[in-house]
């Protein structure tokens, strides 16, 4: 996993096997793994715990992605052999951790936090937030700090969970004895959000604005005809709005003939473009891109020993650095008897 | 550690190891456990863990009372060869459990339970409730139901923790598939609250109102003779009140001459018996009752390694009971993926 002397940093990303990946990811988190994936030790979580958080009552639904998840990643490129996939599950050392984190932390810090704040309000929880969720930015500070990861892809959300793993560095060091770096964030620049197909919000794993991943030609193709362009665009003849075109936002992300699409915009706010032809086109774009994604998954899929083997040396990988990570750890805290 | 072939009932109990014990734990919970230690399999745990939720800025104080704490257990006749002596910390399961229990309870539960509510209040905490501190209901559970206990020896103000438990449990079975029992609490019929020496609130560690069980007999002669009587009672010749007399409320917990003490109470209540008279009886009965246990504490203490070896194995046993129970957890949650 080493680059021969030259020690790389250590970056940590990660999914919740909540449901499978679609396009957002791709080029949310996928493409930029990839970009990183040469210059960084980068670790990808699979967060079953954290998606426990909020799908305590429904199990099976995430053992049945920790696979999907680790296929979808490397479908997209995300190198086994560069990269190393572990299972938060069965690292325990990341719930050693929170525990100690936890009393670095209050709970009106906790339930101030923005992005928890958002979540809480999406999910509509009201008064009856479960514990686990509203500690999940203290768990993702462990996740982080069991391997002593110093870089953490992340979107513009995720930076107020960031800086609470900055507080709790901070904490730990100035209490005990330094032990942590600080963590950085860095905010891939590419696409940050894509929207759905309704061009009402962002792609959702549930929102059933999706084009995932292991979509087929054939519904790929169908979500595209059904998707949201310009309500006044009635007739080919009219002259279309490119602004809030979710074709023509897909089509800035995928396409690769910059002067080409360039073109066609400008024929389509002239009017005497169809839908159907930009459709079309973004069909043709997509299909190149997710073709062969969608047959390495199908590869992939064959061979779920080997995923699983990936998984298991990953984790155990990830073990032997949080086993040491948490001597440091209780040998600051002067809590190692014997 | 088993009877021959009766296999015990596991039950769980445990000290804070913050300081120096006191005659209140003596009579409150060691003399419970001599008690209790031929007819359970009993497991006392040193939560370390718990101690560091509100004690995270001084760490040595946990470290340097872990012996201290077991020294005080089996100097009082809790027998290491009946009893499972172990550390929190080292018990990585704890801290796992805590994690999935935290998204089985809600944040405003936990804010509600009413021995949390009086501690909050008692530390001062206001709004700076250590995420940890809020936490520990939980922590509790896992601590608990780690070693499958179903009995834990509880005093009155500690009940809602166990029915906090019991919720856990009922909300685990519910969800997944049923794993732990109900968790009995058994309230000790042995006095519940020695008074402080000043007789102004219950006998705490760091109060200054504690007959230590490591005091020498001149601290101890010296704390009897300054303890709280009846401030009207002033010339021997005076009658003397019992209610609120500390040094009654001792002689009717430690003297083993009912019939005595009760001639003397008359005759204090009548006047005519000075507050020496009746602090020597209790200087005789408490030094009867600590000086052997001073003596055991003070042999142990130069076997230290030998308190080690007892934590350790306790501790090596508590791991693998602890490990199955983690092995059942993640059966019933479905997250045991190789």
């Amino acid at each position: 996993m080493e680059n021969g002397t030259i020690k790389r940093k250590i970056a940590l990303t990660g999914d919740r096997p909540t449901g499978k990946m679609h396009l957002g990811h791709y080029v949310g988190s996928f493409k930029n793994r990839v970009k990183m994936q040469d210059d960084y030790d980068q670790f990808i979580l699979v967060a079953d715990v954290q998606a426990l958080t909020d799908n305590a009552d429904n199990p099976a639904k995430i053992r049945a992605n920790i696979l999907e998840t680790t296929i979808d990643n490397i479908a997209c490129g995300v190198d086994p052999h560069k990269n190393t996939f572990f299972i938060q599950s069965m690292v325990p050392e990341i719930a050693d951790l929170t525990i100690y984190f936890l009393n670095l932390v209050t709970v009106s810090r906790l339930i101030r936090n923005p992005t928890v704040k958002d979540e809480v309000n999406q999910k509509g929880y009201g008064q009856n937030i479960p514990a686990g969720f509203m500690c999940y930015p203290v768990s993702q500070a462990a996740d982080i700090l069991c391997v002593k990861a110093c870089v953490v892809p992340a979107g513009e959300d995720q930076l107020p969970m960031i800086e609470q793993t900055n507080e709790i560095v901070d904490k730990f060091n100035a209490l005990y004895t330094a032990t942590f770096p600080r963590v950085k964030a860095i905010v891939p620049r590419i696409a940050a959000r894509l929207s759905g197909t309704d061009g009402k919000s962002k792609m959702g794993k549930s929102t059933g604005n999706a084009i995932f991943l292991a979509d087929s030609s054939k519904v790929l193709a169908e979500k595209v005809m059904n998707m949201y362009t310009d309500p006044a665009h009635i007739h080919a003849t009219d002259p279309g709005h490119i602004e809030g075109n979710v074709v023509f936002e897909y089509l800035d992300v995928f396409d690769n003939d910059p002067k080409g699409l360039g073109e066609l915009k400008e024929k389509y706010k002239a009017g005497g473009v169809g839908d159907v032809v930009i459709k079309k086109r973004l069909i043709e774009v997509l299909e190149n891109e997710i073709g062969p994604i969608r047959r390495n998954r199908e590869e992939l899929a064959q061979n779920s020993d080997q995923i699983l083997k990936i998984l298991k040396e990953g984790t155990e990988r990830a073990c032997n650095i949080s086993a040491k990570t948490l001597r440091d750890v209780k040998t600051a805290m002067q809590i190692n008897y014997f």
